[in-house]
């Protein structure tokens, strides 16, 4: 009888080397963007890894790339392990390559240890997920999950003038060997193991995290409108400042949202002032206000603080304020049962483990839409990420790959 | 006996109306930068002007115009009387002009009644005070002051191209009927009518202003450094955010600059976030402080005050703040005799009078380094200037001029 399936931690950093080697920055990053050559190239090397493992090799419409290691009934619908494989272009070594090469690295652990099991488990790396190429990221996923790809989607330009749907076609086309599958289809489950790419695991110091949900996203833009004047000549009295009324509402803000709730996120990261002069009291102050949580009752209720806040502000300071809504995601919850396999994975392996929301987006938030979705996070160290600094412990990819193997076990 | 000198308001409402016909505007502004065909065109009216009534015309270096109504004693320096004629680009019909075309109107009032005056007045049109074609401001002020031109100011390059060594030799050359004059030289004393340029003589209905000096400037530009980090994944207690620390340091000082103090501005007329990511907290936040105060230890004080605020606030949100100075101009304050003759002048006249500090710069606030110097302001509508829509009723335009003819008359 062979021994119990096992991951090879040195495998693993292999293949995350051979990878990052492919779009290499001088500052040992990767550039990989999405359909590119490079991305080609990565794509190409992870169906020979598979072909040489004899592990089925097939892309679908959207260019998605799959790996297939047969169960005892191929009737069955297959567990899907993955991530995807482009980066940012100033990206790092681990932000999707390491969730396919830990997917693959499962594979090989169960035809090591030559384990059946019942259903087919599958490797598969989205395409463009990043979304920095081309618009909207989680391409490749958002398209498996509504089997069909958004026709509006293909006429997306790149910034070197470069059309998704002709990039896409010469993507599939460059791996004729890879056979071509529907779009979509049954799957029993899906695993992602991603990085963190926040600080809580390092700093907790713990390796494994169960990740509940992916926490809702929405963009606000607050448009405070004043009067300009002269800096010098008007008086504190007759000034309709509308930078008052932002900083009054900024103030307010921090102070409230924050600290009043663990899991609400508030970020103010683009502010501008019109006209712009030094010497002139601002017509118009516009600012963002990217609001985050796991609940869309408390998002709701954070919008709708915001909103009054920065309404009252103004209007304290003569001004008048306008909200629009820039971009809006819900909330998604992981299945219970999802999040206690891989809390019960990682136990079972002698890892930490905690709960924990996701701040980002993740393919798993589209995969979750057709079927019982889970992710599991590992450290990266000082929390940084989409950056060529990025960078990952041996040990911490090493324990994300055994408990992606554990879970599969348990879900195959 | 000749009956006692008075302004006739008819005649210096048709002069503002002649000079607002070159380079008038679309929106019934005028567009008249200094040194422009526009401009050279107003000196010529202006010497004409003043050439039809018997006044000597002579102009110095610094292109700076002169029109002089002899006195009983010649070797008496004379009493100066004036402003500028060169607009913004989108300028009003009174900025500058107006002080012009009252100065003028006092030489002809006194020409008309006949009154011999013991000391030479002279009516000057001062060369580039707004600054806007070539930097800096006030040239000719400043020149006449200083008695040369400053090379390095020769050599400005206005927008489109033109040097302003050589815009200048062409303005003079185009008016060779003048006389040349020494640059500088000795003067009694210094008055400048102008629009107030702010709402305050408006808002309380006062005619007549008289200024006690004109306020110091200094710019600030506060960098305030933190981390860049991802909005979704970067919790709370996690954030190095600058954009926290520009909020509560503006809020503070919103709060407690002006309020405590009638005679301090403060404005933050610029801010930016960088990178300006919708979705990641800012790695810096910078914004420009202008503060004004017409007592040079209030300044300093304030200057103080916004350093500690800044610093402090940076500091509470794990980031740090660095001042530097852009830009400054100390206090000027006019002597009280010169403040009281305005005073005096106004309220023997009639009409409605307050001291008040200037907002902003003049020609007098150079002048003033070289002979006792003093301003008199007239309301302009809603306190709107460097725009098109600039407006000046004409009851105040005569009663802004008739008081600088009971000046004149005290004075020369």
């Amino acid at each position: 009888m062979s021994s119990p399936p096992a991951i090879r931690a040195g495998r693993l950093q292999d293949r995350l080397a051979a990878f990052a080697a492919i779009g290499a920055t001088a500052k040992n990053g990767v550039n990989r963007q999405a359909l590119t050559a490079g991305d080609r190239q990565a794509r190409r090397l992870l169906a020979e890894l598979g072909s040489a493992r004899g592990f089925a090799v097939s892309q679908d419409a959207a260019a998605n790339l799959f790996l297939r290691r047969e169960g005892r009934d191929p009737s069955l619908p297959p567990l899907l392990l993955g991530s995807h494989l482009d980066t940012q272009p100033t990206g790092g070594r681990f932000d999707g390559a390491l969730g396919v090469l830990a997917a693959l690295e499962v594979l090989e652990a169960l035809a090591d240890a030559g384990v059946e099991t019942p259903r087919a488990v599958e490797v598969v790396a989205w395409t463009n997920e990043e979304g920095s190429r081309f618009s909207p990221g989680c391409f490749g996923s958002r398209a498996f999950a509504a089997g069909r790809i958004d026709p509006a989607w293909e006429n997306a330009l790149s910034l070197d003038g470069e059309r998704l749907g002709d990039e896409l076609a010469a993507t599939l086309a460059a791996l004729t060997e890879a056979a071509m599958r529907p779009l979509g289809g049954t799957i029993a489950g899906y695993l992602e193991l991603h990085i963190e790419q926040g600080p809580v695991l390092e700093r907790e110091e713990i390796a494994v995290g169960a990740v509940t949900g992916i926490q809702g996203t929405r963009w606000l833009e607050i448009a405070i409108a004043g009067a300009a004047a002269h800096a010098g000549t008007t008086p504190s009295s007759f000034r309709r400042d509308p930078m008052v009324a932002a900083a009054a509402s900024l103030h307010d803000l921090y102070g409230n949202v924050m600290p009043r709730d663990e899991n609400a996120r508030l970020t103010v990261g683009r502010l501008r002032a019109e006209p712009g002069s030094i010497n002139a009291v601002p017509e118009r102050v516009i600012f963002s206000v990217d609001i985050r949580h796991p609940d869309p009752a408390r998002l709701d209720a954070i919008e709708a603080h915001v909103r009054r806040t920065c309404a009252h502000a103004a209007a304290a300071a003569g001004c008048r304020s306008e909200a629009s809504i820039l971009f809006d995601m819900p909330p998604l919850t992981f299945p219970d049962a999802m999040v206690a396999l891989v809390e019960d994975a990682a136990t079972r392996q002698g890892f930490s483990v905690r709960r924990m929301v996701s701040g980002a987006f993740h393919d798993a938030l589209f995969v979750a839409r057709v079927a019982p979705a889970a992710m599991i996070f590992v450290p990266c160290r000082d929390g940084i990420s989409h950056n060529e600094a990025e960078d990952v412990e041996p040990r911490h990819a090493a324990a994300g790959a055994a408990t992606l193997l554990e879970c599969a076990l348990a879900a195959a």
